[in-house]
């Protein structure tokens, strides 16, 4: 049976023994550190709502691969409902999480995958799309989750991979044995490295001839020897550890650095290897797909924190307040345009040629390029509603100090009726929807940077028929 | 046949007499007034394109009401299909003629209609369901053009309808016959009454019980005894008069207030009377679906925009500059934005009681908002990019004479290979694009006023469950 | 006496004879065209104001070159005091036309030449100086109004004025001879040229050392043989012609292009010639300090916008409505950051070696890219708030028709107690305040285009300065 | 002599013994704790600069008070001049230290003082201008640093401080004594509060005649018996106290809530008490004062964040990209709009009944609107510009670590050039500059609510007047 209950995904965790550091030291038990296990526990909820009846007839479907009922994110869509139920399921579970789930890049490098190796096996008759469909068999028999290996480190980034004075900017194959290959380099902001069994590598950018050993695309499970995960500083990341003052008590976010130091991929898990050319397309179609991705879940952050601004409109009694309700509706406006671009994109989704269904792009750029902007502003927002104690509010251990506990305590009431640990939690919970850097940073540079989206729209726009409109128009022959 | 060429739509036009006066002088021959007949083309165009290969497969589909094949624009909305239809239709419409077509709103009303009629008529046991499928029929067959007679002049608007001192500031039932009712008053902004065959009437806000009589809805030939067309002014409106500097050499756009002076409807033509608590309804039902039909035709405008800022780019020599480049980029986005979300208020649409489908009006509005305050920015990026000339070009009639033309031309030269003609062409459709007065204040007051929009959002948003999204997360006992 | 009342100043514009053209035909009298006359009367309000008890104050100081009274437009600053008045000024001004005043340009001109001219004699031991100061005598002691010949109509943009196919597109000495200069090209967007009695040219742009014909500063009489004023079209130019639906009742604005077709210049009216690496410091300086004028100016015409916000407000009935009195605070606030960033720039002046003062030029050209954005948006506001009557108010001339003017003015009533015409006159200047296209264009262009402002304010900025500053906090050893 | 040194500061609060807790804690070493330290050192930085020659004549003024030189953050402004420092001073500040350097607030409380207590003396004889003077002299001497104790708690937003349940939420006298009051309260985001040697209270907001007890100003040293200084969280709170990954190596902020818990402060301390009707005026023009304020230390700290961006670029191999190029001028045009309208608000002030200067208060919230909603926007361009590590940077200790330190050292390199080091550190002085929540939160609510300026600017702007200009050009009598 292909859908495991949360219980049996962070069971099947703790089998795995991934090299990891964090702020310096080794950590061995990935599953019970509380910083790591919080975001384990945002991808959990991806297994959780699978089992769960409000959710299961649109989380679960059949896969035509394996005729058995799978978690929609191991499923490539191949149909238009599979690209939409995408979206939807992301703003729920956006919603749902208040962070990043973490599950939707490996699901949109699969994605892609199963589009461009196809593409590749046709030009070249290769077996890059066979291999894939094995990988892709085994993702949804074991209902596993997949990290996107994709951006790299780049070092100077005016200078093509192989124009670095360390070859090692971008990963690149290193050794091509008989059984497989060798592979160096690093991929960075690789959120949800350790909730995930597998990691998939792809090319950060589109390659030129003379960067063909770059040109590689494999998976291979996140506790290869080799690989080493260093999980990188986030805003609020003490709190789970100190465990206190944590604002969102289920989930949150972290995002390692993951260094591949001479890993050996097999090559029936290696799905590009020197087909320069794809590589351009091949990253196209991932970060399109992620565009489309962060439609859904970030429209779902934003349902979570109008949830919040109302919540602390009812407990500063500012609920009536007409300058904040305009406020909810700026925060609403921009959650419905990440969305209805998103699903529109979807809605306007093609069939290619090995059956998996593409996004129209310019949409699903048009949503990114809203959430770069605007959800600094929907964060900027909820604090400016939520009021000044979301930057210096005392710390629980200060309530819980019996000689000042009940003094702050006190002075940290609200409007009349609300429990003060209430206030106080929901002010913590904004501090993190707001605040914290890992959730932000997406916001921004996550599926490419602003520059990438805008170029996108230009680049998949009809210019020439635009000006004919206007010449026409115009009574001007063209 | 129940599809009209463009030719026998304006014969048909011709046979009408109705009362007109623009600039004081009373109008006979509507159809060959070259300010008229400019609106009147671009309402054509909808007739037009029904009979051209290349677009009559997504204009033209059979009605399941009269088993015909009719133009989209007669047929409210059986199904998600006819719902995605209408937004794509409106951008190709849009931008190939550059401004309103004027054809929409009267769909917007009968789909409205075909919606709140059948509702009155399961509470009431009235008939009004029958009377409006009989119009449609008619409007269905004769392949007609309606007009929208929303809007009244509202007086003094801190009070509601039955509160003013003139009671006719808001269109009312003045008396009841045996044979039908008679009506006074007037509607505001009546874009392409004069192109239209018919008017349907709907009350443009929601009443109280006190507002009976002016909870009525209608459709009556625009050329009904008792109507009265003025014609208003707008900022180019002397152009096509003058018959020079007409920047968009096809199209136009005119509005005239449309006052009823007594005006007699039969009963059969009558869709609602008195049933004050569903006016409402009927108001919010017709604003979301025009807000729809924006999310479309402007997009199709910001086509055009677009294709002459690249083209006066070319003209300029400035196509390669970066900057200009990137605002071509914003110009894009704001289109694909206006589009993205309208397309998915259609794909998300639900068949209501009657059999009609209504769009998702969050989203429909989510659309409206970004056109009542990024339109602009698109005129003014056009601005921008054409440069300072769009304000005071020289008239054709300076090219004209013979002392000065040729001097004048001299020196409008552009880039090299540019006929100066073709660049005084684009630089006055730009002059109409962006500064034309219809257009700009119908982004901003088309389909009700910015804060209508701003509150339907908040209105039809599930307030609640957002809180308890973030109670949840905050650890807060609901 | 240098101070000419209102009456002379249109006087001595009687006695000019400027060649004309508009709309292909010659005008001969240009002071009593009504368009051309609500132009002048503009420009005549700044002589009004001078002779006003509560203006003439500010309005006039005394010379230090002719030491006597002059009005503020002809004296290049020398004094902090000075630079701060001319703000002042203008946006009294402004609010008290509602439009171009059309006199600044001149003095910008003036005040840039002021520091160049020096400059240029103290490398090359010319004596453009004292030739300017000779002029500037002559426009004092006259009161005139002069026009900034600055913007050429610049053919193909990605060529230099010496690379063009047509060399006359930027314009250039044709001829030197003993007495004189003779020029050709022409100057668009010449606004007021008619109003004035002087037309000084400077160059538009940077020069390389082949466009050496093209570094060419002079001042002559706005009726000198050769000239040709050709005035073209903007958006409401035929109201004034008609003689009705005239927003603005007092006062207009319209921009020529003006030939210069073979005009002979005499050398003492010569303070440029060749000396091509000047050529860009006199174009920046005339920006800067035209960029500092709109900061008033435009502030004042915003005055002017909130105050017909307010007024339709009232005559609506909307009035308590909050969420038009946030869009009454959004203008508020954009009128205030162009304006305190121009007084800023005013304030932190410096003085230059010849004497006269400099603003400070990120400041000015931090207003101005407020200008060009915002000033759009405040139209769009002030739309929003006025109602959809501002595009499509039916003609005076309907008004007075006896069969339908009754009824007209019936249903434009508003607010209980306002008088209809009142409402209709409001909503007429509201039109011309947000939509006619001289003045709106001029937001945009006006002082050079907006890359031009943004690439100045990052040349002129210290960025090492700011990159020491990162470097201390972080560590860094620079 | 009345300018300490920057280390006889810090031994001065050395001496103090505040009751302090933090996550729980109670801290005795004040100085010490390296978290509070950073704090203590933005403010010791106005003392060093006293100190330098560079900026020794900005800092530094003789008081008229005392006749000697005092530091100028100890002066209310007496002059245009000082008016000007002020904002200039802070700029300088801001960018030095690149956070809050926490000593405007005293100054702003003292200045709204020095103005308000002698009003109030003037209406009802009162002596507390001299209470006040005699204050300001011990601070001038001392050259103290003062704390702002203005806002309250605030309990349940919706009601007034005497109708609160418990009447504690805003701060007030419990007690009138012979020789002083007792007061119970507290006071929230009391930014440096332990890096002042007093604590001026004022209401924080309009009182009601029933609020009279609220009606209180006063000043105290900061170790007061009964006065609990509770250090709250903040985003980066722990990297000081664990001494690694600090951003900004030498400066930070923190803010406390304080309480007031029955505190007894002496008559000759007391600033006003029950004089309700002046509460209002005190907390605008501290908050007018504060506002001011902030246009020069914020466009300081936009200074450093430019500083920081093209740093970012240099070292990414970035600074030729013209679309980050295009960002760093959006950041500057930020930082120049909230200084140009700060300095403009301060040219323009206004000499108040007692002496002070008053700036003007229309500009001065026109710069804090700017800041409120354009800082978001400048730390997303920052971050945008900077790239995705600045919220997931491997940790200082991760580098320190023998078995990972060098692989992560090779895959954080940047530009060839560039010590691995540097890019490290600049990285994470980003995150601090962009992501710190006591400072992004400053941007929002120091100086009172968005809302509260907005409200500012339209209250204090002369709305009849601009009525007339409009009237006037309509053709309208008034």
């Amino acid at each position: 049976m292909a859908i495991k209950t949360k219980e049996e995904y962070i069971e099947s965790l703790r089998k795995m023994n991934p090299v990891v550091y964090m702020f310096g030291e080794r950590i061995t038990n990935v599953v019970d550190n509380p910083r790591l296990r919080a975001g384990i526990e945002a991808t959990a909820a991806t297994y959780e709502a699978a089992n769960m009846a409000e959710y299961r007839h649109s989380m679960v479907t059949e896969s035509p691969l394996i005729g058995e009922a799978v978690n929609r994110f191991t499923l490539p869509p191949t149909s238009i409902e599979d690209l939409v139920a995408r979206v939807k399921n992301n703003r729920m579970l956006g919603g749902r999480v208040g962070t990043c789930f973490q599950r939707c890049t490996g699901l949109d490098c699969m994605s892609a995958l199963s589009i461009v190796t196809y593409n590749i096996d046709q030009k070249y008759g290769t077996e890059y799309y066979a291999r894939f469909l094995e990988f892709l068999k085994h993702v949804q028999k074991n209902d596993l989750t997949c990290n996107a290996g994709v951006t790299d480190v780049k070092g100077d980034r005016s200078l093509n991979p192989h124009e670095q004075p360390d070859k090692d900017m971008y990963l690149r194959v290193v050794e091509r044995r008989h059984d497989g290959i060798v592979v160096r380099g690093a991929k960075a902001h690789q959120t949800g490295s350790l909730s995930s069994h597998e990691i998939i590598v792809l090319p950060t950018r589109a390659l030129k001839k003379e960067d063909k050993d770059y040109a590689v695309a494999f998976a291979i499970p996140t506790d290869t020897p080799g690989l080493i995960h260093v999980v990188g500083r986030s805003t609020l990341d003490m709190r789970e550890l100190q465990g206190c003052d944590i604002g969102n008590t289920k989930y949150s976010k972290y995002c390692p650095t993951v260094i591949f130091n001479d890993v050996f991929v097999p090559w029936e898990r290696v799905f590009m290897c020197g087909e320069t050319e794809f590589a351009g397309d091949l990253v196209m179609r991932f970060s399109a797909f992620h565009r489309q991705s962060h439609g859904g879940c970030k429209a779902g952050k934003i349902d979570c924190m109008i949830g919040a601004a109302l919540t602390m409109m009812d407990y500063n009694g500012t609920a009536k307040l007409s300058h904040l309700r305009q406020k909810i509706i700026d925060m609403i406006h921009r959650a419905e345009t990440l969305y209805g671009c998103s699903i529109a994109a979807s809605y306007e989704g093609k069939r290619q040629s090995s059956g998996t269904y593409f996004i129209d792009p310019v949409l699903a750029n048009a949503s990114k390029i809203h959430e770069g902007k605007e959800m600094a502003e929907v964060g900027r927002l909820l604090v400016d509603i939520a009021g000044g104690y979301v930057c210096d509010l005392p710390s629980d251990r200060d309530l819980a100090n019996p000689e000042i506990g009940p003094l702050v305590m006190k002075y940290m009431q609200g409007a009349a009726g609300v429990p003060v640990e209430d206030r106080i939690r929901m002010l913590r919970l904004v501090e993190k929807l707001a605040l914290e850097s890992a959730d932000t940073v997406s916001d921004i540079h996550g599926g490419g940077s602003a520059e990438a989206h805008r170029i996108t729209i230009m680049r998949e726009t009809d210019l020439e028929g635009k000006k004919k409109l206007s010449k026409r128009l115009a009574g001007i022959e063209d």
